[in-house]
Formats: C-alpha cells, structure tokens, sequence
C-alpha cells in the first residue's frame, strides 16, 4: 500500500522539460524516461532497458524510436522491440520495455499511474488558468525531499505564511481574516474573503488603482495532489463575490506535487493571471521571486520530514488552520481505499 | 537498551555555545535544542514543534519563549503552549513540547537523560578544576562519529600518545614509568608516579625550572562518561605524592563525552590549569595544540570504528593496557544493569 | 552464501600498486592490506588490530613487521604478535593477525580467497601474455559499483562496443562477423574470426602494413574472473587460423575484475601485446586510450547496476549475443555448489 493514490494522473514534467532527448524522473516509485517524437506528442517508458536494464535515458533517439547504449536493443514508441542486437537477427516482438499512458495539458506532460485501460484524459485535474485565453501561465520546478502530502499540508494553510515568508509574501493582516474550510465532493476549499481592506502594493500594482478593495484568497485541493489558489482583488462595490470575482485582477497559484517516493516528491509550482499577460518581463520577474518564496517552503518542508524521521515516536496535530490539509488527506486516503476494495472484487 | 547510562547527567554544550538563538545538538538519541533565557538560563526543549514537528531550533526567539517558524505556535520555556498558530484562538495548554532538566556548572551546560524527577544536580560529575579559583579552563568540541566509549578506552590508556601522538605529546619515557589502575566506588584511576625524572620541555616551562621532578599522570573515570587526567609536576623533594600534589605545577586534561547515537558522539575537551592563569595568550596556544592531538585522536577512533563495523565477527580484546577502559566498561554496564533492575520494580 | 567462488585466487593489486607502506583493499568482502617485506614478498593481512581493530594499514612499518598506530602492537608478516604494546611485557603469541596467502604473477598480486591449505600457486589463471618475453603489458586500475559479474557479461559480448564505445573502438563491421561461442572445461570463448577484412587503421598501423588481413577477436573466460581478449590481424595468406595465428601482430584485452563486496568490485585492466614492445611512448599512449575506453564501460557498469536495484522486479535477459557471459555465469555458478557440496562432505 502506498500514500498516494493510483489510477490517477500525476505530473511528470513541464512541457518545456520534455524534448527529444530522454528526461529521466521517477514517478510514484517508477523510474521512468520521457520523450517527444517528431509530432511532438511525448512517449513515457520504464527507464530501464528490457534486455540488461541499462536506463534507457541514456539511449540514442532513432526517428520515434529509442536504441539501447547498451547492446542497441531497439525498440519502437509502444515499447516494443524493433531490432536486435545484432540486426540480422529475427526481432522477438515479445520483447518491451512498459510504456505508460501520457498526455499533454495545462502546460504539463502528465503520466498515468494504475491501470493503463482506465487512463482517462477527461479524469486530469482541471488546471484551467494554466491554458486558458486571457490567461499567463509560467513557473519552475523543485525536487523535494519529502512525503508530497506535507507539501499539501503546507498549501492547504495560508497561516504559514506570516511566519515561512516573513519578509516576502507574508503579512500580518491576513491572519486576521476570517477563514472558511468546506469540502464539495473530491474537492476541498479553503477560503480568505478579506471585504473592503486597503489594496496590498503588489495587487493595487497590478491593477493600477489603489485604495480600499474586496481582496480573496481562495485555495482548493484537487485529486490526487494539486493545490491551486486563487488570489486577487477587485475594485470595492464592483460586486466580487466568494463565487465569482472577475471583476478586478486575479491570478491562480498552481502547485502540483508529484511523488518520486514514499519520502521525496517532484513540486511543480507557478502561477497563472489575467493581468498583463503579454509582459514577459513581468512575466520573469514573477517567476524569480515566487522561486525565492518557494524555497522557502522547500526548506521548511525539507526539516520537517527530517525531524518526523527524528522523531518516530510523535506525531502530526491537527489545529483548526489545518483543517483545509485534514481533509485533503481524508480524500486521498478514502480514494486509496474505494480503490483497493474496486480491486479486491 | 542503549549503550549509555540512563538518569545521568550528559555534557549538552559549553556555557559559550549556549545563547539566545537556539542550538541544535542530539543527545543520547533525543533531538533536543538549547537556549538561554532573558536571566541567562538554559531552556532545553525537543527539538520539534508539538504541532507540526518542525524543528524549533528554526524557530524565533520572544522574550522568554520561542515561536514555530512554521505556523507560529508560541512555547513558553516551559514548553507550554502560550499562543495559537491564529492569534485569537483560545490557548491550548496541554500543548506542550518535552523539555528536559538542564544546569549550567564547571562551564558547561549538563542535560539530564532519564527521569526528570530524579534529575538533582549534585548528581553532576565534579570536575573541580573547571570551575575552581586559582584555575583557568578552556578548550574546544569536536563531533566524532564512533561509539562514545571508544574514547573512554582511548583517554583511559595513554600508552597511545607514543603511537597517536608521535611527534605532538608522545615520549618514549612514559611508557617506561608503571602503571597501576585501582576501582573507587563508580570512580577508575589509572596512575603513572614518576619520581626524579628529568622535567620534560612544556612543564619545565610552566615552572620555570628544569633539571629532576617528580612527575604524574592520573587518569580519573567518572560516570556516565568523562575522563579527567590530572598532570603536572613539582620539584623534586617537595613532597608531592600521589594522593597530594600541589607543590608544582598542575593541569587536568578534560574530556567529556557524551553520546548523540549508539556510533557518534560529541567530544567536549580542554585543559584547567593552576599556573599561568592569566595569560590569555599562553590559554589560547595551549587550545590550538590540544585541538591538534586531539584531532589525532579523532582520526583514530573514527578509523576504529568503521573497522569495528567491517570486522563483525571481532571482538575488541583487552590487553593489560586496557584495564582502564575495561574497569570503566564494567562500571557503566552494571549501573546499566541497576537502573533496569530498579525500574522492573 | 556469496556470488563469488571461494578457494581461488584473486587480483589484490598490481605489483606497482603495492610497496612498504600498506595499500589498504577490500577483496571479496574482508579488509585486506597488502605491503612488501625487504625481499619484496608480499605480504597480505586482516586490515584490523587484533588489539583494538584499527586498520593496521595506518600502522608503522618496522623491518618486515606492522605495527599499530594506536597502541603499538607490533605483528610480524605472518601476523603473529612480536611486541606487546608495554615492551617489557612479555609477548602473548596467541595474539594474532589472519594473514592470507598472496602470489606474484603476471604483473599482479594475487590472494587467496577461501581455505589457506589449498593455496596452490599453480591454480592461478593462466595470464601468459602478461609475463611473457616478447610480449608487453600495461594497464590501470578502476574501482566499479558494481557487481563483478555484469563486468563478465560485459566484455564476453562485444557488440556492446559499437553502442558503449562509439567514437572509439566501435565500429559497425564488427557487428557482422558471425559469433561462436562453446565452452572448454572451465573455459568460456566467443569467437568472431574475419577473413579478408580491411585491416582496420589501428592494427595497420601496428602492422606496419594495410590492404586486406585476416582478423580476430577471440574471449576467454578464465575462473575465478577474469576475460582475455586476443585481438589481432594478419597478413592475408599467412596461415592464421582461429587456433593459431601469430603470424601478424596480436594483442590480448586483460580484464579481471575481484568482487570487493556484492555490489562493488575491482576492475584491473591492460592491454598485453607483442609488438612495438620496447615503445615506450606507445605503450603509455594506449594505456591513456584503453582508460577512456573502459571508463565508458564503468558509466555503463554502474548505471545498470543502479537499474537493476530501482526495478526489482525485472530480470536481466539472455539473447544470443549473451551466451558468452551466460555460460560464464554457469561455470560460476557450478563451481561454487561444488565446492559447497565438498564442504558439506
């Protein structure tokens, strides 16, 4: 049994990470090696050759093809081989490398983990500022040593930001703000609804306008690991509400964490806003100081799965500002267990 | 079971090391941080946050307590929790963070491993000459990664000097003079007299007078784990002997150490001497030469613990050298044996 | 039970690598040091103080003895006890080092792995072209994270060549000529005999002479581990056949690889040959080439070896190409149920 969920979809790479030549990445336990053929679409296969298990990331690419650096095993984008060897030798078609169900969407290249017959598209977490018109989308990616559901934790509670992010993002005002946890079926919400507070400079910035506003911070737990948050102001009595608040400036945090193993996750981070989004500079001066924010996180999380390891005895409490990540946790693991039980019939 | 002694006061740190910031050091296996309060008194705390384990060794400092960097739960330096993640929400005093019984003596800061109702300090080893007037004491701390009585059995023997120290303290002379090693209630001594030799260099400098001394080296074992080994010399004829010898000139070679896992531990050294104790320059020599042997030592004791592992089926053999260590193994192992005796009662 | 052959002789060091001073090495999973006495015999001994354990090859050297740097037990070579760490005590000659039995041959050192009795300097693999006149031989050592065995799987299929040493000794004809491989005893040999080939530029150089030859490349593998590669070219109608052709020039590919623990080993390598032997310049030119050659096998060694731990599920697979270091792998695997068998009787 492991803590996260199969027969799911988890992100493997940005799609700028995935080109011609192999990415090697482990995902949930499985080495794994990424590539884009020429139409561009990505192929993901076990990274290790089916004949003497010499990653296959170190291949040579050959058309949509992989050959082994090994022995020159060859072997097509399905998996299967296509020459020996020795090359006058009849290919055994038997021959494969696994090859997992991959698509393409929100920027990322997202990997099937289960069974392969039920890697529905229509089942990846709708990241919907990631690709939408009107809409920026640019971020980075962090390995991280440590369980992926303490990254959870972490997103699902905006507290930790006055004391992790002094300095940067942290302030003491949105500690006063009243907050709301609900769940609405695999989904849990977490919400900051701050009405008529003084613009903070990097909101009032972006949308060129100071003064008092409706500000929001709206952060929402999909299955199996994303948190996206939702941030933004709107001018006061331009009638924003908790369910719609297009009326302002608004940007969506997006935090994918995908699993490498039990103790160590691949955290993909950015954000998304329809605000001057044709500013590329902007664009990258974002970029650098949410990277700076989420090292941050990096180190705190980093010292606290060192420190449960150092600890074994104690275990993690749960106060009201945890609620948002209690109850993403409570997902995930009565999802593992309805799939353990659809198994065992 | 472990392989140290148990309700037993451990070295945690020297007094200087010990600040407002907190220090992070393991001790016998616990992680635990250190911190001085507002009236210079140490607060020793297990080194995560009740809440979300966080070591609080990341945490701030506010007055007399410290703050979680994580979510910002406010411990008292009793432990107790003094201030919710969200400042408004009622305290929650059965929080609380394990704290242990610390006291400041001989300059160092001791922790109690055990049974904090037993902690009392005239349980502390007396190292007199750390702390006494007409002494000056200072030295250093080196990590070693090796059983801790590793280095009881090393301090307990000096027929290594010749071969460690070859060309910093070993003489050839010392291994010539007898020893004699006898048992005192927990105490082993091991004695080298040496009556009418010529003073060597260093102590003939201390006195400022060469020519024929009487000479010791008293090894001294105290529970759980220290050694100090009382040097010096006086002028021939002045009477000294082995039980009184504070004719001449005199030192006591410190060493406490004390276990952070059942293969390391910490090594706190120095030198306390009654001549010269005002010399700050001649403190601060003497400190940079002792490091340099005792960086010997350290280089030893880590190559023979490797090799103790490498080795599993030999056993470490006692020789006449030895007894010693082997006197001071027995000691820590039969109150070993008391305590659990004690606590199946 | 261990994945290499006991009671046979393995390469502890190149005769160069070893001198006065111990080379400490690790051989078949015991702590070994190796130095030569003043006839320069060497001597080879448990890495570990029967005193205290610290690895004797920190010790003094003294006449053709050891002693230990941390309490001066001095052992002879034949690790016997010869001076107590207190000189004048008297010398205990229980007191005891394991030595084991070494040989020099072919420009190594070897040691016995297994009963002592059954050292028999007759059972060490015949290397002739490495001690032999008119023959030249050199070489370099690399230490591998690998098991030794994926080294004989290795060098026993050539075709690797053309995909792990593209851009050096890869070349696509050799992909051509047909392979044979039987077994002889304890032997193992794969064949690629090509007659009337290009003479490729490097033997037309050895040779002195291009156009058409005949050309082989002939593996043996020799118990306990280790693969010669007789690799050559002759004039065309000179006669050479696979069993005899010394008519051209001819060079022998030495490997042997001794297991330093299940998943490491020790990778000897040179090349012996009996051309253009008193060139010096040559003989290191190629030294410098065939290291960068076999510094691609070690990346290949070790990423498998990885592989191989990170999908346990997947088994290395045996094509024709690998029959060679099946059958090498068998006769390994044979000998070692022999003599288990034999120890059982």
């Amino acid at each position: 049994m492991t803590t996260w969920l199969e027969n799911a979809w988890y992100v493997a790479g940005w799609d700028s990470e995935v080109d011609s030549q192999p990415l090697a990445r482990t995902i949930c336990g499985v080495p794994m090696m990424f590539y884009r053929k020429m139409d561009r679409s990505v192929v993901a296969m076990r990274d290790a050759c089916p004949h003497r298990l010499l990653p296959l990331s170190m291949g040579l690419r050959e058309g949509d093809s992989i050959r082994c650096r090994y022995h020159g095993l060859k072997l097509g984008p399905d998996g299967v081989a296509e020459e020996m060897p020795i090359k006058t030798d009849p290919v055994n078609t038997r021959i494969c490398a696994e090859t997992f169900a991959v698509h393409e969407r929100h920027r990322f290249v997202w990997v099937w983990i289960g069974e392969k017959d039920k890697a529905d598209p229509a089942l990846i977490p709708d990241l919907w500022p990631c690709s939408s018109d009107g809409w920026r989308f640019d971020g980075g990616y962090y390995p991280i040593a440590s369980d992926y559901r303490l990254a959870i934790d972490n997103l699902m509670d905006l507290t930790h930001e006055t004391y992790v992010h002094t300095g940067s993002i942290g302030q003491p005002e949105l500690m006063e703000a009243p907050i709301e946890t609900w769940v609405d079926g695999d989904k849990v919400f977490v919400t900051r609804w701050m009405p008529g507070v003084d613009a903070p400079p990097f909101w009032a910035g972006a949308m060129r306008q100071g003064g008092k506003v409706d500000r929001w911070q709206i952060c929402e737990f999909l299955l199996p690991s994303a948190v996206i948050i939702d941030v933004g102001i709107a001018p006061l009595g331009a009638g924003a509400t908790v369910e719609k608040h297009d009326q302002g400036v608004r940007g969506f945090v997006i935090d994918v964490m995908t699993p490498e193993t039990e103790d160590t996750h691949h955290y993909f981070w950015g954000m998304a806003r329809n605000f001057d989004i044709d500013d590329d500079g902007f664009t990258a001066r974002f970029k650098t100081q949410q990277g700076g924010v989420f090292l941050q996180d990096k180190e705190v999380l980093e010292a606290q799965q060192k420190a449960i390891e150092s600890n074994p005895h104690m275990k993690l409490m749960a106060y009201n500002i945890d609620e948002g990540g209690t109850r993403a946790r409570q997902i995930i693991s009565r999802k593992i267990k309805a799939n353990q039980a659809e198994a065992a019939k």
